[in-house]
């Protein structure tokens, strides 16, 4: 059970109904999951951080489906039970089908095995890729 | 340096020069960086992990450059150096600009960050995120 | 369920119990966790383990307080869940307030979200950290 | 090398120098370290990152000191090399002595052990640690 | 529960049964570990990630018994509770005792704590580890 | 350069003498390395880490090379470039054949992979493993 338990929409303060109508209105959804009624027990850390991952999970540069990609594999990576299933449920909904989600950890596999090897090996960074950098 | 040093095309078996040759043709490049030349030492090894990368990175139901931006994911995620150094490099070779960097560390950054966050409030996996597994 | 299972006082050797007898005299507790259980499979190990930890963790320098707020620091970076749970509640026996472990949550997030920007961005060391070293 | 350089206050935009500026007179410095002048080629995360830094850090029901003691215990357990350089410059300016480090690193060395022997050893989480979650 | 679910033998295609067949058949068993269950839902993958470890797995110059050991211990390190649990399972079916079980895991947890203790204290590598690379 | 500096033979007090006495004596070298210069600021730490480095890597069950080869498999999972390097060269030292190296570094290239495929699989512990447990 969350540490300090789940803070409900009925028992939440004006700011964090705030914040959680805002999740709400921007996922178009209507409930809102664990991590931000566990976090809400602090509403300067549930509005941070619900400002910043709107900001930064909007389409750019990168459309959203990719950037939920991104945050799965960093999930996996990391072996955050609770990230790899609400993020590969949130890429499901953004359009990630069962063959990217494949594809998608197989390089996740490999990567995590070839920065073993390469720290194994000791390998020096090449110039060539030093020189990429201005 | 490399543990056992790296094995230049020219001082290289006729196997591990085949692995090379290939890796060159699949690129496009005229060079072999150091992971392959380090690991060129294993020359079982070498071959395992180009035919699972090179298999592993094509394009399918997610682009080249995609791939290789999970791929710098999850090097940063690892502190990879050297895999930060040539991933990041090959992701610019594949077409990433700029902002698309920049929106890719923003990502990972946020998801380092939260899955601390997840972790640390004891956070349970909602009952949705369970069902959208069949 | 532990490897071994988990060995209770009334079936411990009299060195294990005596290892047993320490920590709850120590911590001024009448139970022993499940971790010592689980460890005192190996009474080298156990005897060893908690010998430093109760060296390590007694107040000097920082007080009982902040060593336990760092040990829950690292522990919610690793993804440990039973540390989590186990240092959060010795932390709280020995005076951490909710805001203060809100407070920890925060800088143990940044810190993850950090540390992956610096290594994404490939940032090299100012010379002024450096000379902050004799 | 950092992957795009970095941005010298002279040749900084007035959004980035307003960042700078806030960042010398928060922290009491005339000089800017390379962390933020890497960062500052996406003027929106360096902006968003060091509000949040200046939020987080700030005293509270924890003082600086403990902060950064906490901050520099993730770097080490991430294996952040310019992190660790940083932070612990950082908590020294902030009154860190010797001692207090030398603590910091035998907690942090222990937690990042019995995180694996709890891991190796399967251990469950005691009904006593649960209870102490509302 | 696993993302996709489990493909038991009798849902399999002719490929994964394949695999599966050739699974039991190296390992002297009558059934298949979820793992690959799993993983069937991706053939290529299932089959590349079988092929790979039957051939890294097998005995060579290190024995079967040792290389468990070492999937344990960098189980036990990146906290994956299916790998501990089912490699220490592997482990002692090839003949890991309860002794060599604990001696891996004060191995582990030593070398966990000392890779921080390096990283923290900012050591250098000494020439004379440089110079045993050729 | 590490934080405090390095604490030569001729500089050291009588305790830390000791330490670098009993060091030399049980590696049957005549120089100690960077690791314990580094931490022989801090005599008690000192002290407990090479006691319990001592007691801990003495052949048992296992012997010592296979000891060596699981602390170089955690520094690698653990990027710890210091570690790899100063324990590639103890294991060199113990009887560890280039061959030998090569299949570690295999293994735990394999380790990492397949730890991250399980967990973006959701993959659940079968009950066989579970059962193995008494």
């Amino acid at each position: 059970m969350a540490t300090f338990g789940l803070i409900e929409y009925q028992d939440a303060s004006p700011e964090v109904r705030a914040v959680y109508d805002d999740i709400m209105t921007t996922r178009k959804t209507d409930w809102i999951n664990n991590f931000w009624k566990a976090l809400a027990h602090d509403p300067a850390a549930l509005k941070r951080t619900w400002e910043d991952i709107k900001q930064i999970m909007a389409p750019g540069a990168l459309d959203a489906l990719t950037k939920e990609l991104i945050y799965v594999a960093v999930s996996v990576s990391n072996q955050c039970s609770y990230c790899i299933a609400s993020h590969t449920a949130a890429a499901q909904k953004k359009g990630m089908s069962e063959e990217m989600f494949k594809e998608l950890m197989s390089v996740v596999g490999m990567a995590n095995e070839t920065n073993r090897l390469v720290a194994g090996y000791q390998v020096e960074i090449d110039k060539q890729f030093q020189s990429t950098q201005p």
